[in-house]
């Protein structure tokens, strides 16, 4: 039987599916392999972590669910471009991904680069339609927000770190901006998203953005079985929400389901935006679902995700 | 010695490549790759066409000069992006691009990828930023209409038909509808930018955007020099001013100069924007410099431009 927090991820990442198959509307004319490769490229799978993190967000925030929705929509998109040109011949060179052949491969190379680059458009076209917040101020900051966390000092400057990790060997400070840059920095976005739907306070939105562990994170987060199957005592889960969490990522894996009697859902998040939603408003504490950092000693199988973790696993992980 | 026309232009080049020179700042951090091949894709030559003509509507409207060039920045950053990424070996693979080789000759396939995607996602940045214009409304809608023309029903979707061009007889829709998309779409973004930024009435506005030729245009603009070269008489040229343009292009090519009593400088605009930008303000006409439609018989060059052009030549021109 499904747990609570699965069904809560899963309930998201159906809202999230349909959401996507209501914008991406197959054509029959001559573009059809553009539209037919976007929509394989962006629907039938994935745990859809960042819009799942962005609707928990602005729920902090009472933010209306279809506004929080779209502006998941807008960053899945961007994560789903992402993955459709790294997975290109001249990047990772990758056949599979979710077990289905990759988009390059489903169709060809030059599709899949444009269908990289029309989701990428797409996300901004998105975001920016008066559907998404009444407000035209809050559409921009969300525009800038987004167009920051995936550009070149965002995602795509973390994407270049990882090429050249290649060849370079990297001490801690450039993995930890490779990390932030490649992984963090849409998964910052997604815990900010909420604070700008939600007019949050500068104080508060700093609070969701402010993740000093990100630095720290593996570039693939675990999966959902692996962090519900490692629960602490209650009396631990709560000692640890109180705490900002260390520097040097922690080894153990644990997570603490919490049944606040004002909300239904369950919420994961990464410790660094855990204990920042938890700064925004404390009152949500007991209706979060904690989850440490996993170094790659714990899950081998991250060690190849990320080359610059895998050049410096000990200095890494402290 | 310099027409005033292309002095205009030229101001303008210059105008733009010294705001793209300040924006993409050139880092020595691990990353530099990304940032050297985003300012070697975007820096260093070009017409500018597409900021010229953001530039020419915005002075329709009395925009702030600063706000029309960071408009004219972001379109001309996804024009660039849209280069590097066709010139890949997997599009149109090209070796040379103004005389100097393409961006993933000069640095490598991986690093022209990110490099196109930083510049898209970039353009966004710059719009969406309120020293682009102080009203969010307007910032919103300029990230909208970008975001519409260069995106999969935009420029992108006909990136894709060209594509599918290469193995598929176009008949003269599809061929308008490449056209349309592949290079119309981000040059009517252009001319309504003017509108955007400067609160143009609706009525104004749609005569900008409202481009009933642009299908017909072959897909590369002819040079300044060539357009200045065939003058027609000026009468000839002033009863053109007060026509709209015929459906089916015309085979003639010819340009006129204006020196309007109250601007300096000279514009010159396809026939279609021209005629939309007299609607929207007939005082500005005599400071108009306007140009027909140039067939691909005019310019045997242009029908290697493009497949599906060069396929029906003889619908297409009517």
């Amino acid at each position: 039987m499904a747990s609570h927090l699965e069904q809560a991820m899963a309930r998201a990442a159906a809202s999230v599916e349909a959401a996507i198959d209501r914008l991406l509307v197959p054509t029959v004319r001559p573009e059809a392999p553009l539209w037919d490769a976007m929509r394989y490229g962006a629907l039938g799978g994935g745990k859809r972590l960042r819009p799942f993190l962005v609707l928990e967000s602005s729920g902090l925030f009472d933010v209306a669910p279809e506004h929080a929705l779209r502006t998941g929509v807008a960053v899945e998109l961007i994560h789903c471009y992402s993955l459709i040109h790294d997975d290109l011949p001249a990047m990772d060179n990758s056949d599979l991904r979710r077990g289905r052949p990759t988009v390059h491969k489903q169709f060809n190379e030059a599709v899949a680069i444009l269908a990289g680059d029309g989701l990428l458009t797409l996300a901004f076209e998105v975001l920016a339609d008066p559907a998404t917040h009444p407000e035209s101020s809050v559409r921009s900051a969300l525009v800038t927000a987004l167009a920051v966390a995936a550009g070149p000092s965002g995602m795509v400057g973390g994407q270049m770190l990882d090429l050249v990790a290649e060849t370079t060997s990297f001490d801690l400070a450039e993995t930890s901006r490779l990390q932030e840059g490649k992984t963090g920095a849409l998964i910052r976005f997604s815990a900010e998203a909420g604070a700008i739907l939600g007019h949050a306070g500068s104080e508060q939105h700093q609070a969701l953005g402010a993740t000093p562990g990100i630095s720290a994170w593996p570039s693939k987060l675990p999966t959902i079985s692996s962090m519900w199957k490692a629960r602490p005592t209650p009396s631990a889960s709560r000692s640890a929400l109180t705490r900002r969490p260390a520097r040097q990522p922690s080894s153990r894996c644990w997570a603490s389901p919490a049944r606040g009697p004002k909300r239904s859902g369950l919420r994961i998040v990464p410790p660094v935006i855990l204990i920042s939603l938890v700064s925004a408003r404390p009152i949500s504490r007991r209706s979060l679902i904690s989850l440490s950092i996993v170094t790659p000693e714990d899950r081998p199988g991250l060690s190849s995700v990320n080359r610059a973790v895998a050049c410096k696993p000990r200095r890494w992980c402290g």
